[in-house]
């Protein structure tokens, strides 16, 4: 039986489950719990919100970084999953909004089914939420790291809309930008987790900077599949970032290669509106001057960057898996 | 010289702010101060925001209660300022995408100079330094209020958002509605307050109910301005909440007491689509079933409970006034 790479993707993130499989079962029963409200209304639209759910990558780390101590996760570990992908799904709900996303994960968006003003509204409802379980667990560190990565979130957020009104980032805006947005979440998932499986505080912190390491290897890997789709699979690329004036690595280093006549074209034609056979052409031309081999080396250099930082934690059978998911994040199909 | 009541009511508040004129200004710099990023994009949107502020009524009950002890406010109390003003304001900039709202107080508003995408990630961006500003004050108390009113406003917005959908809010429905949306808030920024200046929890509780009920008042009383602005000065009602099929209480009494055929057309004229001419029948209908002296004692009530609330607090100049705020809440015409 040939059995084609992203069904190998999938066993892979399976395999990365094993270990927390119960545990992530007790926090999908929490997580719904915790929004449920009493109030009917409220609760149809979190049963609308809860009836998929994503691969669970994040709550997976935390889970993870919770065993890290050699202990059994208790309820603080699997508030602290709740946490986390509550402030995730919080940001997709208003990202729904703000983009005009029909579709979520293959399914009708909350701002499709209800309008945009229940989105927005939602989310807010998640973020409170979020507060209010943070608060839970009476400790000023936990809310450390909620305010911190929030801060952070909203400050990636805010820098990549309004570097996608005006096409001015840069190389080192992009890494501070996707560090903030996308690598502060994953930080905060090692951290908390860490935080509740009794580690010191030296060993939190080494687990905080393997998730943000983390992190931005994985946005790295989004922004390439995005552009490139994924060759082996003739999986088509969606070009949807450039669709929406994001400019990413491999194009940024691109740009920043090529003839400065060459670049303004590009620019141009992004500013005008991407179709079809403009993602082809600026993929090409990413191509053409190296860009995806410059995004794949600052890649690699993230998830080495993120493995060495496992170094400080005790070993372990769950700190070998935490290096092998830092190699699947850029090695990865989807 | 002849004086409308409109100038009147400006001396009067401006009268209830003259205590605590200096803590106002000090609380207008810290306003601006922790919203600043130091990233020029981040801070040209914060200029733009904070290019107007409005009549400050939050911060001022909460400076006011802050010397309800007879102490000086201090940095925590301009702290507490900023945190309600903070949320309340994200409030303003969440609602103003949901309803597509171009303007606020007479200028041009923010999803309507920066895109929709801006203001509900800039409204996240205002709801993180919320969480940030009252961590700083390294105490779970206030966290507690903080989460607590977060909690309570996104569930009033959620439940107003649902019931305008099915135009099927009760009268108790909206007490309970208003309860979270709008006086949770100035329960916290009395709460707050007090809290900085030095009283007992009893008596920091008594404050927190002085300003629930002053908020359940106040709002009763932006609800009847709304539907018939105010008789004595021709000003015009705008019927806002009518267009956006938000029933308020002196039209659910009076929907309660007219035939049901009778509020059946209504509610059919509310469902089509509100127009000027639909406002003044549907006010009509309102004075004909004593909807407007209803909601009047209704919202007497509210501010009678309000001031009870203050004899629990040691007497003062200051409680004197808030009593006098209480009042002036409900004969306010605008």
């Amino acid at each position: 039986m040939i059995v084609n790479r992203k069904g190998e993707d999938v066993r892979r993130l399976a395999r990365f489950q094993t270990p927390v499989r119960e545990d992530l079962q007790r926090f999908r029963r929490r997580y719904r719990e915790t929004l449920e409200s009493g109030h009917r209304l409220i609760d149809r639209i979190v049963a609308f919100v809860t009836r998929t759910h994503g691969k669970g990558l994040r709550p997976t780390l935390t889970l993870l970084c919770a065993r890290l101590g050699g202990g059994e996760p208790g309820e603080a570990a699997i508030r602290s999953a709740v946490i986390v992908e509550l402030l995730h799904e919080a940001t997709l709900v208003h990202d729904d909004v703000v983009d005009e996303a029909p579709q979520r994960r293959g399914l009708q968006s909350l701002a499709a089914r209800f309008r945009n003003k229940v989105s927005v509204l939602f989310g807010d409802y998640m973020l409170a939420n979020v507060l209010t379980e943070t608060l839970a667990a009476r400790d000023l560190r936990w809310l450390d790291i909620l305010a911190e990565t929030a801060r952070r979130m909203a400050r990636g957020e805010l820098l990549e809309a309004a570097h996608s009104r005006r096409l001015d980032l840069t190389e080192e805006g992009y890494i501070e930008m996707i560090g903030h947005k996308t690598a502060a979440l994953f930080g905060a998932c090692c951290r908390m987790g860490a935080l509740t499986g009794g580690l010191t505080d030296r060993q939190v912190d080494a687990a905080g900077r393997f998730g943000e390491s983390f992190g931005i290897a994985f946005q790295i890997k989004d922004d390439l599949l995005d552009l490139f789709g994924d060759g082996a699979l003739m999986g088509k690329p969606t070009g949807g970032d450039l669709k929406e004036r994001k400019l990413t690595l491999p194009l940024l280093s691109a740009l920043a290669r090529s003839s400065p006549r060459e670049a303004r074209r590009i620019r141009a034609r992004i500013r005008r509106g991407v179709g079809r056979r403009d993602v082809r052409l600026i993929a090409d031309f990413v191509h053409r001057h190296g860009g995806v081999e410059y995004a794949e080396r600052a890649m690699a250099a993230r998830a080495k960057a993120a493995i060495d930082a496992l170094e400080e934690l005790p070993p372990s059978r769950i700190r070998d898996l935490l290096a092998e998911m830092a190699e699947f994040a850029v090695a990865r199909t989807r």
